[in-house]
């Protein structure tokens, strides 16, 4: 059986979580609090030699990181991953723009309000998050006008990385109201089979 | 044929011109100057509604974007992009690492050393990028000591993903000379079949 390390609050860690409820693989969840420094224990530096989760471990020992790559590892050949050469690229591009255009400051904005001290000089960023994940989110809007899926036709592994941050966007001050087909989008992936949702994140 | 949209002094550009020279694939190349806001133009944003370079136009139409999708769609059947699922998906892991962990700050301190005025407020940032950069420097420093390319055993896209930054970051003020390994794998990718230097790089 597969090993997964994470910490459950994370969304990079629960993309995992969900995609393997939603393919109905048993695996082996292994939590790290990265809050109290489990990541930076050398046993977990082997894994991940930069402290990083989530790790996935095969039991011969391999380990990968980057969540959206594990995805796509354990995606193959089930129907959340496109064969279709064109139709997995497109899904790809919208797990590039989910790393580099809506993480970066989706997820860091809801980490810094929620974690973070309220005099963290940190919080002096938020405002600048909050344009550019609104720009992000604007981006996904677009999108949902003109199809159901981020990588299409169907619900694949980018709707469920899109997912893990934007669905509680909120918790780092980001209005969802101002995008309806966002929020009709969130309501559909929660009807997908066998959804779980995220440990700690609101219903 | 395909077009491919960009501007080639951006490395996220440079890695399609290097990936098609090295499959020797013929392609239109329309430069798209977004230091003049030629990106921004109406027919531009009818391809990407972002204004991003670079842009993969299909002759049916169909377009795509983030250079690291666009790279896995053109090398699919390659021997650039390896087939077995976990070399591939290793393969994507340092394409995302490249995105997330490297670019955001090897590519944007080359962007404003090289780009912004000298007492252009962003400016400041230059040391906290220098530092994340380094980390993404010795990252790869670590890998390197073990296996010859970020695939593995054999030169893939990821290499090509990561060499386009990499390659100029003493742009952006990082000495590559504290990196041994890395200096002698961007000699080795310079060696590779075909190889193009990127447009205005030194040699």
């Amino acid at each position: 059986m597969i090993t997964l390390y994470g910490m459950s609050s994370s969304g990079n860690c629960y993309k995992l979580q969900l995609l393997m409820a939603q393919l109905r693989r048993e695996y082996d969840w292994q939590e790290v609090d990265i809050t109290r420094g489990e990541n930076l224990s050398p046993e977990f530096l082997t894994m991940n030699d930069r402290g990083k989760v989530p790790v996935l471990k095969l039991e011969d020992g391999r380990t990968m990181s980057e969540s959206n790559a594990i995805l796509n590892y354990l995606a193959q050949g089930t129907r959340l991953l496109p064969e279709e050469p064109w139709a997995r690229a497109k899904t790809l591009q919208w797990m590039f723009f989910e790393q580099y255009s809506h993480e970066p400051y989706i997820a860091v904005a809801r980490f810094i309000r929620l974690f973070l001290p309220e005099d963290h000089p940190r919080r002096g960023t938020l405002d600048s998050l909050k344009a550019y994940g609104d720009e992000a989110l604007a981006a996904m809007e677009r999108h949902l006008a003109r199809l159901p899926w981020f990588g299409g036709e169907h619900y694949t592994i980018a709707d469920i990385a899109l997912f893990a941050y934007t669905h509680v966007a909120e918790d780092g001050g980001f209005d969802l109201g101002g995008y309806p087909h966002i929020e009709h989008w969130i309501k559909r992936v929660r009807q997908q089979p066998y959804f779980v949702p995220m440990r700690g994140a609101q219903a």
